[in-house]
């Protein structure tokens, strides 16, 4: 991979998170790590999640973070390169944007796995900005990336998610992205917990976007995912309330919160694309 | 330093937690790690903090954590040994006691800095047991480490930090302790909230407890502290109220905060010890 396109899409994201160079550069990112993970040796690893399969890209001593076999699908993704930079991919049936969003994110990630193990910046940063994009682009707004915290006499701002104004009388969003939540989640419903807080409850609606929450070991080679459903219901009920969580990869024990207090919304993300309306009208739910 | 007496202080504080075996445990490893460091190098550090001096312990390649000149003082420590076993050493005049706590809870870490560095674990697993043995025993009661949430239809469990139950018409306290806080912060506040919207505010009152803000770079040896005092007092406007934090090297840009709106009170550790009942007495402040 090579280090400036890296370089050019921090740039072009600051500058313009939505605009076509953005775009431009991250199908760029995209299409180089599937060439450089085709040239690259499969390990198939031991899946402790019913009914998921995973595998891992290997090369010297590194292997990347686990692959869900039935979402990657390199074909799909390349082939839905040109769509993703036009614009028109959201409208692909949801099965298969499921494999094309999974496969993007991740081929990036795993070829900066292989490239340097350990670096967890990176791939964080790279799937922020193809998040963001995404939104942005649906959402027709750049975002912000800080909130000014008015009291009286004191001025501070709070370095924060992205969050998107779509203009007087319409919703405004909180969209934090993450790799992975595991611990650190609590976070996520706190900054919540402040914009409700400043702004009044209601006014930023809060849609959380993460990858997977799959961990592989590097010995046992066993992947497991790490969930906390109940600290999840508890977050909910008292710290603030995320209107959707949305997953590359749905972890198994977190899709059934949707249908057990207090409801938390998790859908795959490619859900986002059909209920985008609805979901930004202010009177709607 | 053995790995057996840390596994003893691990079994010990689990089951009593303000007991003699603890406290003995305690000591020894104390002991033990400032044997180990007596017998290591030390390089001078780079402060870019004002007022304040830093060095480390180094052996082979391994680099200790930053250790503030002034408060370190092996002599004072080693002396105070045996009054902190009997319990007795919380009389100490603050400016020596500040020096004897912070000296006994970084001899351990750095002495495990040396022994295995990027060990992030062990050390923060020490200073919990030791900042919760003075606690437990300045309280006179264990703490429990979990929380039930019960809510009509559902039983969850939060785990969380310290807790502390004095009794019956009597305070409650949330002792959460972290070796460093930066940017995981925030999970302080939100828990605290959890605990206010479960229990009701002011049942339970948030104390803080945090080793030191200190970085050092292993290339350019530079100690540079990590604070953000605003996005402080926006958790403590917005997300809940902390009663106390309190540091063993308290950061210099967060000395001045219980003098400013919301007038978070951070102080000494040894500050504690006198303030003890004033702080713990239902009706107080």
């Amino acid at each position: 991979l090579s280090a400036s396109s890296y370089i050019q899409l921090r740039k072009s994201a600051k500058k313009d998170l939505r605009g076509d160079d953005t775009t431009r550069v991250l199908a760029e990112l995209i299409s180089e790590s599937l060439h450089v993970l085709a040239g690259s040796k499969t390990t198939q690893l031991k899946s402790e999640v019913r009914e998921k399969t995973y595998f891992a890209f290997s090369r010297l001593n590194k292997l990347s973070r686990p692959l869900r076999s039935d979402l990657w699908d390199v074909e799909l993704a390349t082939r839905t390169i040109e769509p993703f930079v036009t614009g028109t991919y959201g409208k692909i049936p949801t099965n298969e944007l499921d494999k094309i969003l999974y496969t993007m994110a991740m081929s990036f990630c795993c070829a900066t796995d292989l490239q340097k193990q350990g670096d967890k910046k990176t791939p964080a940063t790279f799937f922020e900005c193809f998040v963001g994009n995404i939104f942005a682009r649906e959402l027709g707004v750049n975002p912000r990336t800080q909130v000014d915290v008015l009291n009286l006499d004191m001025k501070a701002t709070l370095p924060t998610d992205f969050l998107f104004d779509l203009g007087a009388e319409k919703c405004r969003i909180h969209l934090p992205v993450k790799l992975s939540t595991r611990e650190r989640v609590v976070q996520v419903w706190a900054h919540q917990r402040v914009l409700d807080g400043v702004y009044g409850v209601g006014r930023f609606r809060g849609i959380l976007v993460v990858a997977t929450e799959t961990k592989a070991g590097t010995e046992s080679l066993k992947v497991t995912e790490i969930c906390l459903p109940d600290q999840w219901a508890v977050y909910q009920m008292f710290i603030s309330q995320l209107r959707r969580i949305y997953y590359l990869d749905v972890p198994a024990r977190y899709s059934a919160l949707p249908r057990v207090f207090p409801y938390i919304q998790v859908k795959p993300l490619s859900a986002f694309f059909a209920e985008k309306k609805k979901l930004i009208s202010p009177a709607a739910e």
